[in-house]
C-alpha cells in the first residue's frame, strides 16, 4: 500500500471546523488505499499567543524554555486532529517528536533534524491507524524538546517522508499552490503546475514564501516529490519535483521581487589591496550577508573606487556603525545608503541552455526606462536591483515580457 | 545540603505576577541552603480551556488523546515558571513526565504512578539549579503521555519527595492551611496546625478539599510530612504528618460535612435471605458504591422489613432504575428517596482512645432538636445523616460542643 505524507499548516487547522474538514481529507486519501501519515503545525495563533506569555516574563527567555512552551502548539493540534478523525469514524493516534522519535541537535529554537526512527509511524499505520505527528518540534539527544524555526511543519513533513519513503508529500495551505510571481503585484500571474526543486529554492529565497527553503532542500536531497496545494479546494496545486529537461521549453518560471534590501554606496575608498576585504569580513563576523557587489572605479588615477553592496534591511541598523568605523580606519570619502530598492529575479532552469536570457531582462527593464543600479546572476538566477517605486511596473514587464502571463478566457 | 519540594496550584501560578511571586519563594528556599524541587499545575483555567476543545470534538473523546492535550497545561507553566526563575536572576531548568521520569501505569485521565526516577531531578539541584517538574502528567511503558487526574499534581509533589527522599512537601494554594470545619459555615473554625494523616483521610474525603486523597495516601505510606500553606503569605499552614500521640489531648480534630448524599427507603421489603444482597449486588456491579445503611423491622410477626440507605447524589440518576426494577422483583412496598440531607461528621485520632464520643455528638444533635436519619462509625470517626437545612446548625454545635472553636481574641 503506497505511503502518503500530507501536512496540514496553521490556517488549515485553525478551528475545529477546519480540523474537521481536513481529518475528512486524509480519511479519503486513506480510503483510496494509501498508509496516510499526518503532519499537523500549531492552530494559527497559538505559537505567538505561547511565545507572547514567555517574553512577558523575559524580553529573551531561555531558549530551551521557549521551545517546551512552543512545542505544545502542535502537541495539542495532533491530539484535535486525531479526535477528528476518530468522530469521523476512522482511527488515528498521535505522536509527538519524542515519541517519534525526531532526533535533532541542540540548536533550541532553530534545531536540525538528524534523524527520524520510522518504526513508531510504520507501527501505527500497519495497525491501519492514520499517524498524526505534530510538527515543528524534535528531541535532542539529551532527551530535550527542541523546535525546527518557523515554519518548521514544512521540514517535520519531508523529512517524515523522505525517512519512511513515502510517494509523495502533500502540503496543504492556505494558497493554491506556486505562482508564476505575486498575483497581488501582477494580475496575470498563473499557478505554476510543476516547478523544479532549483527553482524552487531560488523563488521561496526571494519572497514566494509558500514553502519553508530548508524542507524544499531536503526534498531536493531525498527526491520527495512535494504537491503544494490548497486546504479548501480540490484543485491541484503545483508540484515541486526533480527536474524535467524534456518538458520545459520555458526560460523562465517565475518573477520574484525582494523588498528587504538597502543598499550601501561606499564613495571614493581608497584602492588598495584588502581594503573591500576590511568592509565584508567586518560585517561577516557579525553575521550579516551581503548580497549583490560591484565596484567601479571613481578617479582618473585609479586611486579611488565606488564600492556598491546591498544587505537585508533588517541588518541595516546593526551594519552601519560596523560600515561607519570601517570607512573611517581604511579611508573613504562618503557613505551613502539607500533603502528605497527592490531585487526583481527572474528565475528558470531554461536560463542553463538558453544565452540572451539576462540581456532579454536588462532591454525588458529599459524599455519601462527603469534604471538598473546592481545585477547579480547564478545559473538559473537573474537579478537586479531598482528603485522601489518601480516594483510592480518592472514585475509586470518581465512576467509578461517572457510569456508567463495567463492567457485569456 | 536538605532537599524539599514545593507544589504551585493553579492559582498560584495563574498569571505572570503570579508565578514570579512563586519563583521568588522558591529562589528564597535555595538560599535558605535547600536543593528545591519545583511541581507546578497548570494555570487556573487553562485546564478547563483544553478540555473544552476535545469536546467540541466529540462528546466522550479518546482518553489517550485527551491526556496528550491536557498535559501541556503543566508543560507550559513548568517552563514559564522556569523563566521566571532566571528572569530574578536564579537557574533553573523544566522537567516534563517522560522526562523525568514519571513512570505510570496506561489508565489515560486517571492514570497512577509506578516509579519515579531520581536521577535527573538530583543531576540538576545538583547542579545549583531549580529542578521545576511538570505536574499532573506521566509516560507509560510505552512512552504515551499519561495524567493523573484532577488534583494530580498534589499527587506527583508527594510521589516526588517521597521519591528523592525530600526533607518536606510544601504544598502552596489559596488557602492557608486546614480548618476544623469549613469558616463559611461555622465562624469560629480556626485553621489546625498540625494533623495526622488518618485525619486529613477522613477530613479530605468528606469534603475538604485541600489536599488530593491521593496523595495523603502516598505521604502516609512513605512518612512525608506535608505542609499546606497559602501562597499569598508567609504565615505557616497545617502540617500534615504522622500520628504523635503525646501531643494530642484533643479527642476530635474536626468537624465535616457533604451535602453529596442522598438517601433511599426500601419500605416493607420481604425478609428473607439475600434480599438486601440483591440491591447492594446490583449496584455494586454498576459501580455505585453504598454508604451508610440501616435496617429494621417494619411488621409485627418479622416478615416485613425497613431498609435505608445512603449514596452519592451525584449516583441517583443512574441508580434509580436499578432499586426500582430490583424493588419489584424482591417485593417491596414502597421505594422512597431523600436528597435534602446532609452528612455531618466528626473526625480525630483520639476517639481510638476515648469512650463515649459518638454517645456526647449524639447528645450534642439532640439538645439542638436534630432528628439523626442514619449512623455509621469507624475507628477515628462518627458520621449522621441529618436534614440538609440543619446542615449549619449541627457543624457549629458539634465544632463548639467539642471544643474546637477558636479561643475569643
Amino acid at each position: 500500500m503506497a505511503l502518503v505524507v500530507q501536512k496540514f499548516g496553521g490556517t488549515s487547522v485553525g478551528s475545529i471546523e477546519r480540523i474537521r474538514a481536513a481529518a475528512r481529507r486524509s480519511l479519503a486519501a486513506q480510503r483510496d488505499g494509501n498508509r496516510v501519515v499526518v503532519i499537523v503545525s500549531a492552530m494559527s495563533g497559538e505559537t505567538n499567543r505561547l511565545l507572547r506569555l514567555a517574553h512577558e516574563i523575559e524580553v529573551v527567555p531561555d531558549p530551551r524554555e521557549m521551545d517546551v512552551i512552543a512545542a505544545t502548539g502542535e502537541q495539542v493540534s495532533a491530539a484535535l486532529f486525531s479526535l477528528a478523525i476518530k468522530a469521523e469514524g476512522g482511527q488515528a493516534r498521535s505522536l509527538l517528536g519524542h515519541q517519534v522519535k525526531i532526533l535533532t541537535d541542540g540548536a533550541f529554537t532553530k534545531a536540525r533534524i538528524k534523524a527520524i526512527d520510522g518504526s513508531k509511524i510504520f507501527e501505527t499505520v500497519d495497525r491501519g491507524e492514520i499517524a498524526v505527528v505534530a510538527g515543528f518540534q524534535g528531541v535532542d539527544e539529551r532527551g530535550d524538546i527542541t523546535t525546527l524555526g518557523r515554519g518548521g511543519s514544512d521540514t517535520t513533513a519531508v523529512a517524515v517522508a523522505a525517512a519512511i519513503g513515502a510517494g509523495a508529500c502533500e502540503i496543504f495551505t492556505d494558497v493554491d499552490g506556486v505562482y508564476t510571481t505575486d498575483p497581488n503585484v501582477c494580475p496575470s500571474a498563473r499557478k505554476i503546475a510543476r516547478i523544479s526543486y532549483e527553482e524552487m529554492l531560488e523563488l521561496a529565497s526571494l519572497g514566494a514564501k509558500v514553502l519553508q527553503i530548508r524542507s524544499v532542500e531536503i526534498a531536493m536531497k531525498y527526491g520527495v516529490p512535494v504537491h503544494v496545494r490548497s486546504s479548501f479546494s480540490e484543485a491541484p496545486g503545483t508540484w515541486v519535483t526533480g527536474e524535467e529537461k524534456s518538458l520545459e521549453e520555458v526560460v523562465v518560471a517565475g518573477v520574484a521581487y525582494d523588498k528587504n534590501e538597502a543598499r550601501v554606496h561606499l564613495v571614493g575608498l581608497e584602492d588598495r589591496p584588502g581594503v573591500v576585504a576590511e568592509f565584508f569580513g567586518t560585517l561577516a563576523r557579525q553575521n550579516i550577508s551581503v548580497d549583490m557587489i560591484i565596484q567601479t572605479a571613481s578617479s582618473g588615477d585609479g586611486s579611488r573606487a565606488d564600492v556598491t553592496f546591498t544587505l537585508a534591511t533588517t541588518d541595516l541598523a546593526r551594519a552601519r556603525p560596523l560600515i561607519e568605523e570601517t570607512a573611517r580606519r581604511v579611508g573613504t570619502r562618503e557613505v551613502r545608503y539607500d533603502e528605497d530598492v527592490v531585487k526583481v529575479s527572474i528565475v528558470g532552469l531554461g536560463m542553463r541552455s538558453h544565452a540572451g536570457v539576462a540581456a532579454r531582462m536588462f532591454e525588458l527593464l529599459a524599455k519601462e526606462g527603469i534604471n538598473i543600479q546592481c545585477i547579480s546572476t547564478s545559473e538559473i538566477k537573474v537579478s537586479c536591483l531598482v528603485a522601489a517605486r518601480y516594483t510592480e511596473l518592472a514585475v509586470r514587464a518581465l512576467h509578461d515580457g517572457f510569456g508567463l502571463a495567463r492567457e485569456t478566457r
